[in-house]
């Protein structure tokens, strides 16, 4: 068995204290990259190969060694070594036990400084690309319910206060432009994920002629990091893809938020499935929202990872310093979540059974087609801010006697403004009121449908 | 076995779905708080029968079967179940199959929402109590190591610039003061963590004549939380333990970096034993401070999650919201990451070899004295802003020909200020620079050694 | 007048540069700190007197300048320089103009270094105070309207679903409780803030021997800061201000949602008055709870301070730095924001109406007694976990015809379990269910004007 | 004077009060934003005209209008109200008081909720565009210094411990690949940025048949918002710059940390400029990098308002709610601390002196060209492993021996490897170590020189 940390310690006198081993170890956590550091090692291998570095006989007999590796880990077999502190050295030292001395000389040429950042990079690219699809699902998801109701009213709020009627579509198509803008950061992002620090070795290059750009091709980056001391101590790819996701949890902790509401006594404009809900322990009635809460609340727990990490790099000189080994789980855990919450709600969107009846009824109080009132108004010849007084007064008057704005006679409404005639009526209705907004964006429902089909090439669309 | 979800979905249709099972269960996380889960429930089982809810012998099986259930976990007997969610229904529902029906009476007036509070609560007051014990270990070393190097100068720094001579054992005593804030703000907090929440049940309290006090007493408690609906959903003790563990990383951050500046080529104010260091996987040379890195970055996780834990609370009504079980795994974390952090200081701080001769010349360097030579000619009756002004031309003059202050010839700094006389060098020394700021709190020797004995008072003071 | 950079550039060869005058500029937003650094300057003044460094009379023309200083200010006579960098440049500058070279001497034996934290901490100390009397009112507001609606229900909500019946008074206790423990963390940080750190001068104290005890009592300090290099660079106390101050914040945007949430139309359980609210300039009918989520929103940027003043820290070498200076703005906007919404909460609790009449009804609605009937099953000898699972049977049973629980005939519910018999329905009424929830801490009206009297002692207590 | 909440006031009975009035007034941060709005009210007054909402008449008297109010604004002659609560109102109100009821007209067939978004957004096109000119003046200067350092040797530190030799210049490009990065978020944020919400009205659209693609046009949008919902609730283009802000001011603190350790008495690797730096009030021999200090401290600040904004949309359910006014003051102090600092930082590069002789002492020093050695027993042959190991002894035993490297005999090099030559000695030189690291991104400087011809050509690239 290789004795670890010897192989790197032979400057030392003391061996590592064993708590010291256990609190600077990664392997806990760093193990899962283990797909990628094979990777990277095999293409690093035939790089080396290539550079005369070692044989093509050497070269295959690492390869080897490494698929074996690799086979081991993903059948459950392969031993797992605190003391060997990371997955680069529980990788490589397995190989050298597996292909002898020639194992050792995977190493050349490069150092745990590049080959750590390339494997963040090849773990983050497949997670991006992971989150990308299932952002694709909840767009289509949102966009089916958006058609499905695409006409069907309920009050559109601001300060939860009753505004105007909006369609449930309309809504759902003020989701789907979160996630599409989501997917956009996502791409962006990936760009700058998707570039190969392999070959910047410690901090400054390699003496051995390796090929960069090649090795970059085979691992499918699109790029070769341009400066060897920025390759091993840049995180600004975490940080992004964090900060991302943290726009995506706050997009979805906003839904969330909605759907809590929705799901309420008080509103009922939503049944939750109880395949997203559980009971509670004392109360038998209940039927809690927990998976839309639950996913509310993760939104903290990644806005603090990506804090986290900007704190972690503040104020580091370069090039790579032991700090950034703590990158990783804040990394993790962010991709780890949003992917879950990202599956949640593309369940939950696909399962949940709109109240159509009681959205329409909500959007019936609340005096929502005031400003339809007032918009009337202004087309009889009023400037707008008088007739936003006069509607104020209006709502006072139907609030004060208990009905709603339609229901106010005629002749009650022109003693507030004589220019108010019959077809006033037209105007307070919802159905008036939704197909009155009828230009890009609006809420009327053959605006929505349009939209909805936009959004479905917009989902297609490949570009960046 | 117990069917687990069936106990609390009497009114549901619809199973759970499996991800959904996996995405809200906290069992993964949650089951490190068996201890206090299960004296918590020994607890309230004593209540129980004094309230005449259960019989005696209810009682007994009941504490009975926990105790078994406990020993079962410590031994690793335990089958810990995702589909039973939490550690607190693994518990209830391994307890009702040892004792039988008798164990499904221990939920009664009771919740889950006032037990996890409980738990939470009787954890966080256990690792508080590690975290003081920690914090006086490390103030001890502190102590030791002042004490030792009470008169050893070191140059005192301010914007990383020489600015005036102390001494390293000062140095030292100013993280002493930290440290012994950090545990006066982690003892108020444990006031605050330390009440009771039981009894609380749901949210309105229960219809079973329970007494919360005794209760409370039971399990060490020294308050009743004096509102139900507030004991259901208070977090604030989570959010106030990982605000003081932020102060207190924040403050081991601070001696991390200055360790990693001596521990530096360029310093060499200390060694750092091999055990605290770890070498390269490509530079033989180097002796990577690695554990104070790793320490200066897990501030930012530290930080991270005491805003994921202010973001998971903002904006939620009363009372318990599902939201709020997130609250744990930041705080395990927390925990766990400080008493790390604590450890690996106490231990470095005991072995860090410091090297006076190198941390003495230094302080010769860099004019350090010159604030001496300014309050010399004060003495002498100039103004303060004028020595100032004066001392800043003599500074530029030693400068200008390579030389130390205490080099320049006494009619060189007679042309500067006539009132300058021999007794000027007296002053221009190291020692007699430390030995004249002396005063509470000041850096002369003597100060500092009445420092050390009082900082081994405060260290024994039990008090608040 | 006074050139004031060259005060301290004695060595210096070139100006400094226009742009960088303003950027590390800090006088335009310290000068609020004038009336503090008067305060503490006439401290040292007499400190100065007291250790010879300064003579009586000069001591006096020193206090009287500074007390002229200060009327000019307050009159808005004053010319701020921001050439003069900070607000203790600026008043000494002027000091030195009023009374000549004396002026010169007041910074004998201090530094900027302890005089900015001596500020800080006579400020905080007052923001301090008035928070604390703002929370002392909010408290008493609380109480006040709690002990108007102690018997009035209400549906208690977990999750934003009908959990139990709570009173209206028994939920604003809630509130009071989580008020009352900001206060006792604003009383512990006060401990904390209120420490003197004059003497320490540049880092390492002063050759000249002032009484810093003396100093310290003529302030009103209650504690000497012990280490010199501490002294300086501690801004624990401005950090635990602003933690405390994200709690506070982090409550107040819990009781702002549930404003929020019961003035919308769909809750319609307050009725918040017009000056408390805007309309909306294009919807004439709205009525938007402004203040309520003004305040909501403020939480972010609490919290946003306190990060900011924790990273600000991370990482700092010992003694003062720069970056400190970048501590005053955060805390600043912290106290100011805090205060302000302490403010409006205090009015909007005071004049907002209650609809106890919209409460109930609620409370009558969704099942809220469930619980009871459980209890009830229990009392009746069934095992908790199966009486929760009867009740669930039954509120199934209930949902289905449209009834309420109260309303289910006696022979239906015996259908479900022959146990139940007639007295149950006084279980089912939210009167019997609050009244059952009959100890401390919990819901029954009794209980809740119990609590408001204890709690009315409480605010009294001027204890720590 | 027009009375202005009344216009708001309809419906309402009480006035607002005095402290609500300032506390809910934005007035006081966004009149900032004036030029931004009155060309937006300018573009939006030709599409009324357009959509004949209005005559031609009332377009040029509402287009005088605003232009004389600009112009007052812009002489200072401009009276703002707080009553007016915002800039929008004060705007609208002095035109109505210029042109009279058609300057009521101009609020018809918008909101201030699209209004603001409008703002907000043209604003931040703006702040965007002088970031980028910013970053592209500090990448110039980079790149000047970068040439001439290309090939001045300086120790490459991992761990803050001399690692390998590289060139000044060299390091100065990673420094220029962090700012390329930054640019590249920026260009990516301004496609998102750059959509106009106008037309969206208060959240539904408008009844007027308004063509929002040509009002996009007119202001320079790129895009339209395609769902109004969305439009007036969107705050990610503010969230985005924030986050790019950060990782910019994260990159500053970086090189800000490393200046001032340069600077520092122990490095002296470099001379900042007088103008950058202050002295001290009390040390009269300091110079104080206090420009460096303040960039590295002011990243805490954009960190802390990056999760201000987070939290503040966080469960903030559809559409807009009044906690959005909280966005602004973030937005602004980000970018102004941005612009200030990477002023700061242009200047400081193009006028620091490097102290090239000291650089490459300390490289010198350190073993730096450990690693040279370990290659060179590769190539002769030996396992990496191994030859790390052994490269390891021989430094322990140089370090015993107080030598360098280039300095232990051939005879004793031979003692650790027999295959150690005369040829070992070109290796251990400093010009042929760097020499020696001759490929992309490395630090020969060769290569240097290649990337710094490159880092032009990226420079002048306007793509994407």
């Amino acid at each position: 068995m290789t004795e670890p940390n010897d192989l790197l310690r032979g400057r030392f006198e003391a061996p590592t204290d064993a708590f010291v081993e256990r609190f600077t170890a990664s392997v806990g956590f760093d193990q899962r990259l283990y797909r990628h550091d094979i990777a990277g090692s095999i293409a690093h291998a035939r790089a080396l190969a290539e550079a005369r570095a070692i044989t093509a006989d050497e070269r295959d007999a690492i390869i080897g060694g490494l698929e074996t590796v690799r086979a081991e880990i993903e059948s459950g077999r392969f031993a797992w070594s605190v003391a060997l502190e990371d997955v680069h050295m529980n990788v490589e030292a397995r190989l050298t036990e597996l292909v002898g001395d020639t194992g050792k000389k995977l190493h050349t040429g490069r150092s745990r400084n590049d080959q750590v950042a390339t494997d963040l990079r090849l773990y983050l690219r497949d997670e991006i690309d992971a989150v990308i699809a299932l952002l694709d699902e909840v767009m289509a998801q949102l966009v089916d319910l958006a058609e499905r109701h695409a006409a069907d009213p309920m009050p559109g709020f601001t300060h939860l206060q009753t505004a105007q009627p909006v369609t449930f579509g309309h809504h759902l198509l003020a989701w789907f432009e979160m996630a599409h803008r989501d997917r956009a950061r996502f791409r962006d992002c990936r760009k700058r994920v998707n570039v190969s620090p392999l070959g910047a070795a410690a901090l400054a290059g390699t003496t051995f002629p390796i090929d960069r750009e090649a090795t970059a091709a085979a691992l499918g980056f699109v790029g070769v990091a341009a400066n060897s001391l920025d390759a091993v101590s840049d995180r600004d790819f975490a940080i992004e893809f964090c900060a991302s996701a943290a726009t995506t949890a706050m997009h979805l902790s906003r839904w969330c938020e909605e759907l809590v509401l929705w799901a309420s006594e008080r509103f009922r404009f939503i049944d939750l499935p109880d395949a997203f809900c559980t009971g509670s322990s004392i109360m038998p009635q209940k039927k809690n929202p927990d998976v839309p809460e639950l996913v509310r609340g993760k939104a903290g727990r990644v806005f603090g990872h990506l804090l986290a990490l900007l704190t972690l790099m503040k104020g580091q000189p370069l090039a790579y310093n032991k700090d950034n080994q703590e990158d990783k789980e804040p990394v993790f855990d962010t991709a780890d979540t949003l992917r879950g919450c990202l599956r949640a709600m593309r369940d939950i969107i696909g399962a949940m059974r709109p109240n159509v009846a009681a959205m329409g009824a909500a959007a019936e109080a609340g005096f929502a087609t005031a400003t339809d009132l007032a918009d009337y108004l202004v087309r009889k010849g009023r400037p707008f801010r008088d007739a936003h007084r006069v509607v104020g007064e209006v709502v006072r008057h139907a609030q004060a006697g208990g009905i709603a704005l339609a229901d106010v006679p005629l002749d009650a409404l022109r003693r507030f403004d004589p220019a108010i005639a019959e077809d006033v009526y037209a105007t307070l209705s919802l159905a008036g009121s939704l197909a009155a907004r009828d230009h890009l964006g609006a809420t009327a429902p053959a605006r929505v449908r349009e939209a909805v089909a936009q959004a479905r090439r917009r989902i297609a669309d490949d570009g960046p």
